[in-house]
């Protein structure tokens, strides 16, 4: 309790915290003998005061140690995870995993839930019937090593502090803060055991940081942070002013991943799987040069090679792998219905939070936790940033089901869209790469 | 729970709080919708951020309105309050409280326990044989009409959200803060009913502000505060370098303002209490000026209409007055113990806290709200601050029962002097009037 208060006063006063003060506050949050209300003063204090590298080192450390670690040594080779903040029509991993893992890196990837927004990787991939993302680490290890790839659920006793701590900074306003940010992200990621992780840092619209400014910082931070952990790190800051893809929802978001490594499909949900394909290969050590991890990227692509592991993947997972081959076996919405454009122009802003918040309405995303997803809803994008439209053109299509709540996705939608008379630039798909 | 994370946010960005803003966060700690993590959050980002004034009126207010308020408009004529940031030997208020009210004031004061150093007011009264503190507001405004005089316990329905902000506070190093303080104790005043208000806000190394000039910046910012609230309110900044008084304990401190009210002690007890009764009677509109007020004070503690005021007092709530006329009618601790000098030389510094946590390990003072006091121990002061002293000679005198931590005691005692070679000045007694 002294030493509560001692630590809480130290970073009030803007002075820096030791080895041990971390240690302390951090071992507090795990075994409840710091009080939330002590937790929460200290993370305010943070918040306004900051905290220097070091202290940020010893934060992500002292988290990535608070519960179980991982021990991927076991498996030969470079092992190998990426990271989103977290964005909308965001299904990179389902695309670049299996892609890297067709070029000999082993992807062990540990993924949270969704929550706001729609769902994360693990609930788009239970939207592929049959599909268990609860194995257990030995079976775990064991399909890494055998065929390279595997994405399962986190395990509550990874980094336990940084769960105590994000569901207090959720309701004490103290969520957006480099240093907390910085070691929720890389705790989980070092307690996860991997050696090279590529971050996807998220900047616009539909992002956990507003400004491109403060996406940069924010990769550069973790970047710099994460290498002195002794693993590898990396960053991309990519595009978040519209959904990636085209498809916002669970199975509709396995549908476009699917088609991408089918070659059904390109674009912009296409082009960032492969920069951050690229920047996994070169991280890891298994490249040179972005350019020529691309070149393999692309070929494993085109030669359906991405396609044939993601189905392997989802067979050792107990999933139907024939969803690869046939896309409406997966989970349909009973119903589609056109969301007209009120304007004639062209789409110069979107307002990406809310169309994510749209999916979260009709059923593809959860308010609280213990909410169930309805895996076959969502919506399909029309247009993108820059295209013209006529008022009455449809620019988005809802995949709606009895339960969802369709009203409140048209009023989300309303206003998401800023239509102008003169055509702008659609924003640059990557803004920065940190390496 | 969306609004208190909306709070927060504009206090961690050093926003303006709005007066609805500050009355939900109020109204969230009385009836518990904010939570203990949200409202130290937010306690946190105001240490750090400050408040404006308009923003510390309105947590004062906000506070004040939170439980019961006391209506002292049916008692005729000026009712005036005093307030002590708290000392160590220092029971001005059984000395003024007494005087002020021979001079015409009324005088209805609610006070609170002590926690840390020795006991509060009330602990003191407690010490007189049959001595009650709990009476009901009815018989209080009565006697108060009728002689001019009560001093009883804070009821727990008065300004109930300091209490549960108070006790975050402590356990989350957010007492130090110019609004919190200022709010905490004004909102307790002006919830109690008093027309004019005078605080004695104490400086030096048994004081919640170390500094002079601290003590009196908070001094300032009490009294403008408060007199935007609608009431009167004034201060000194007085000298709390060493115990005011020679006595430190319950009992030892009724017994030293017999002696001052019966003329038989002065020194710089005596002479704090004129200075804050004259300021009462000024305050409350009782006298045009200070010297005036003064003169009437020495008047009637000359006169020895004080001390019958006291005796009034002790008889209408239930204690022997005869305390005033004999004091060994008070506990009386068994055993006297010399603390002799280590050095020799002049006196130049005391820690005056070590002197009040001393007394408070022989059992004058809690560290648990729920710890009992013995009213018998504590210590009398052979030196004062500037007297010459020798190896070996008593400094003070500690007055023990068989309960008492006497070792403790010794060790808080044992580096409590700063003996100097060279005499220095003492320390002004008076540092600041503040109206």
């Amino acid at each position: 309790m002294m030493r509560a208060t001692e630590i809480i006063m130290k970073k009030r006063r803007g002075q820096e915290l030791s080895t041990e003060d971390i240690h302390a506050f951090v071992t507090g949050a795990t075994d409840g003998s710091f009080e939330d209300y002590q937790l929460s003063a200290l993370l305010m204090a943070i918040c306004i005061n900051g905290m220097t590298d070091r202290e940020t080192v010893d934060l992500t450390m002292s988290m990535a140690f608070s519960g179980d670690k991982l021990d991927l040594s076991v498996i030969p080779g470079a092992k190998v995870d990426k990271h989103s903040t977290g964005g909308v029509g965001d299904t990179t991993t389902l695309i670049v995993a299996p892609l890297a893992a067709a070029c000999g890196a082993k992807v062990a990837k540990m993924s949270g839930r969704g929550l706001g927004f729609t769902g994360g990787t693990l609930d788009k991939l239970e939207s592929i019937p049959g599909m268990r993302i609860d194995l257990s680490k030995e079976r775990f290890i064991r399909q890494v090593k055998d065929i390279g790839i595997a994405v399962i659920g986190q395990t509550a006793e990874l980094a336990p502090a940084d769960r105590t701590l994000y569901a207090l900074r959720d309701v004490t306003a103290t969520v957006d803060s480099l240093p907390l940010i910085t070691s929720s992200i890389l705790s989980k990621k070092i307690a996860a055991g991997c050696d090279a992780v590529v971050l996807d840092v998220k900047a616009g619209s539909g992002a956990i940081m507003p400004t491109i400014e403060k996406s940069i910082e924010l990769a550069e931070t973790m970047v710099r942070i994460g290498n002195r952990t002794g693993r590898r790190f990396s960053a991309l800051v990519t595009d978040m002013n519209q959904p990636l893809g085209l498809n916002v929802g669970n199975a509709l978001e396995v549908e476009e991943a699917v088609d991408v490594l089918s070659g059904r499909a390109g674009g912009k949900l296409a082009e960032v799987s492969l920069q951050l394909g690229a920047q996994m290969l070169v991280t890891a050590g298994l490249a040179q040069t972005a350019e020529e991890a691309l070149a393999r990227l692309r070929e494993k692509l085109e030669g359906g090679e991405g396609l044939k592991k993601l189905a392997e993947m989802i067979g050792a997972q107990g999933g139907d792998p024939r969803v690869t081959e046939d896309t409406r076996r997966l989970p349909q919405a009973a119903r589609r219905i056109d969301v007209p454009a009120q304007e004639t122009g062209f789409i110069t802003g979107m307002k990406t939070s809310s169309i994510g918040y749209a999916a979260q309405a009709l059923g593809a995303g959860r308010m609280k936790k213990s909410d169930r997803i309805d895996p076959a809803v969502g919506l399909v994008m029309k247009k993108r940033m820059g295209d013209p439209i006529e008022k009455g053109e449809p620019w988005c299509e809802l995949r709606v089901n009895p339960s969802s709540d369709v009203n409140a996705a048209r009023k989300l939608l309303a206003d998401a869209l800023t239509i102008s008379r003169e055509a702008a630039a659609a924003p640059a798909l990557v803004h920065a790469v940190i390496e």
